[in-house]
């Protein structure tokens, strides 16, 4: 039989997850925060290149998410150095934090694919 | 100085995550997915009691909630057994494989917000 504590210390515990894996997702919402990161992951990136490496997403809402990542510190914008009016895209060390959260979502994508296509 | 060959992986290795990523997020997608799969983690639960533990969620979107997560069989529904008109809502075991994605947004939502309130 389960305590009375044993159960309020569950309670507690889903409650601590349900607030923190909201707090993920409210910054990541959306389909495209994680693909913009995995773009910047290996190098950074000319506005234009990102819009190539993703060409399902608009200029519009393609802006809109690098504000967005900018204002959550996961990117940031500096002058290529020898061009000061092109602006490149890097992630940041705090972006680079996510490394682990899309190594287990692309995990789970593969896997779901599976379970579906065998349903 | 990196080869053409080595780009060529790289960019490949890219495609390959976001491609999968867009997979899992496809099914995650909005706010309320991985809530409801926190609070069904321990326990079955009804649908009152579901409402309870997500004051925030309307009674219209959780059902529409869970009609997703069944499609996706994240979820599987089932008569109580001391009461034929209760449903209880259970999570499955291909549910239960998002452990440790909802472990790893979990400690990147706590990261964030220390990182964000010391801005």
């Amino acid at each position: 039989m389960e305590t009375l504590h044993a159960r309020n210390e569950k309670q507690k515990e889903v409650k601590r997850l349900i607030r923190s894996v909201t707090d993920a997702l409210y910054v990541l919402n959306g389909k495209w925060k994680l693909p913009i990161l995995i773009a910047l992951s290996h190098n950074h990136r000319r506005f234009g290149e990102l819009s190539n490496d993703l060409p399902e997403i608009t200029d519009r809402m393609l802006s809109r998410e690098l504000r967005e990542l900018e204002t959550n510190l996961l990117v940031s914008r500096r002058a290529a150095d020898d061009n000061r009016t092109k602006v490149l895209y890097e992630i940041t060390e705090h972006g680079k934090s996510l490394h682990t959260v899309v190594l287990e979502l692309s995990k789970w994508g593969i896997q779901h694919r599976k379970v579906i296509a065998g349903k």
